[in-house]
């Protein structure tokens, strides 16, 4: 059987591209995309059976464009996944760390790592991404350079890896998104352990955004992210992007949602899908 | 008296800067600043009075960056004000429409445009903001470019207007916010025509931002927004802005923001302020 095709976001070695593989148990091939909407393309017209999408990180908050472009494309959501972005210093082969003047990454990596670069009283270097900038460290050939960028790029660039962990704030998670053109089959999975994306519109009056949460709140059902964005066309009227714990197929989480239906003009499922469960619980320990 | 100092973001001509002068019926003096921190710093330190910050536009949705530094410094929001984003097409006086081969702007700006400047059949050149374009286009002095900015970059640059309105949509609004380092008296101000906006974060227990909207809608209090932001350290919990109508003086609001109290770990007021009525339901018509 030929492995099936993931597209991502970024150059190889990008932490996209690391979440994909962590997502998938059995090997893939991962499918570099210029931009977000590529990855949509992609999946959409079929050149790939998946692709797998940043939606939020723990300390920059949502990636709005992704939630627009679910809004505007019709992919299914099936599944999620919690990378730990662990941003490590990568150099050529026998350079030392005491050898490193400059430090080239992605601005928010950069940012992230500000008092660990500083201890090391580096240059910081701004690029386009994390993978580019150890691209860019091999092609340089720059022996008095590092890169920031993930574990997964020192490998697809023969760097090594001269320190990990270089981020200032360990609670540094990104969830990712994993979407496809039809959704999938959770035959015997028990509604507890899976997630429902969802997105609709309401009436502009009072209470309103109350009313759509008693649906959930009447029922005990746990919304984990609520997540709003213009509604074009109508100032300060908003689209709102709801998760919550169970599957559509639960008759709770079934009727919930048909009671929303009740209040809102526009109403779309994402996708039901197994939720994964972050371990920071146990790391803070 | 001297002119009342007012910080923006932005180079002279920004919309900040046309929002500040159409926030104030008086004669001000406006302050350009490299970014967004400058300008909390500029109010924090006294070198400006006032501030005006971008928290929100019609079609792009939030300006998070904004939300963050609100609760990082301690200022308060003294009032808001909706500015139409009418992009101009500027261009060196004498220098006809179909003279234009080429236009510079924000890629926002651009991308906002790309409608009408298609049927121009003109090349896009990105720049780092709108009024920085009007800049560069009288110091290229470029007789075959047009910049896309406000209508008083016009004046500020000394450049003619050649189009209004060239947004393809027209619904295009940024709410600001005037924020001090004290909040003002509104005295004699009926509640109904303020606005309040609150930041509080909440225990990670289901159903308990449904209980956070009930002391709202159980006291009919219009909420007019809800932001949610990371909590940083702890993975997938949130920080919600709320704006309701009311001010805190009302007895009622009072009750409200006490009964939130016992529900919010952390709670802040961000400020009361007169409601800036947007007149777009007239424009529609």
């Amino acid at each position: 059987m030929s492995k099936i095709k993931i597209a991502f976001q970024g150059e190889p070695g990008a932490y996209s591209e690391a979440a994909a593989i962590g997502f998938h148990p059995y090997a893939i091939t991962t499918v570099p995309c210029h931009n977000f909407d590529d990855v949509f393309q992609a999946v959409t017209q079929g050149s790939c059976q998946r692709g797998i999408l940043p939606i939020e990180n723990s300390l920059a908050g949502s990636i709005h464009r992704n939630y627009d472009l679910l809004l505007r494309n019709d992919l299914h959501i099936i599944g999620e996944f919690h990378l730990r972005v662990s941003h490590c210093l990568l150099a050529l082969p026998g350079v030392k760390l005491e050898d490193i003047r400059r430090v080239y990454s992605h601005p928010q990596a950069l940012a992230q790592c500000e008092a660990n670069l500083e201890r090391l009283g580096v240059e910081k270097i701004l690029e386009a991404d994390t993978a580019g900038s150890a691209r860019l460290l091999r092609q340089l050939d720059d022996h008095q350079a590092g890169a920031l960028a993930s574990r997964r790029a020192a490998e697809v660039y023969d760097l090594q890896i001269l320190a990990e962990n270089m981020e200032d704030n360990p609670a540094n998670f990104t969830r990712f998104l994993v979407v496809a053109n039809a959704p999938e089959e959770q035959a015997g999975r028990q509604s507890s352990s899976c997630k429902t994306s969802i997105v609709f519109s309401l009436h502009n009056r009072p209470g309103v955004l109350f009313k759509a949460l008693s649906v959930f709140a009447l029922r005990d059902i746990d919304l984990t992210k609520i997540e709003s964005r213009p509604l074009p066309g109508h100032p300060w009227e908003y689209i709102f992007y709801i998760d919550f714990a169970g599957h559509i197929n639960d008759p709770v989480c079934c009727r919930a949602l048909e009671h929303l239906q009740e209040l809102a003009p526009f109403f779309r499922i994402l996708g039901s899908y197994p939720r994964h469960q972050l371990d920071y619980q146990i790391e803070k320990r």
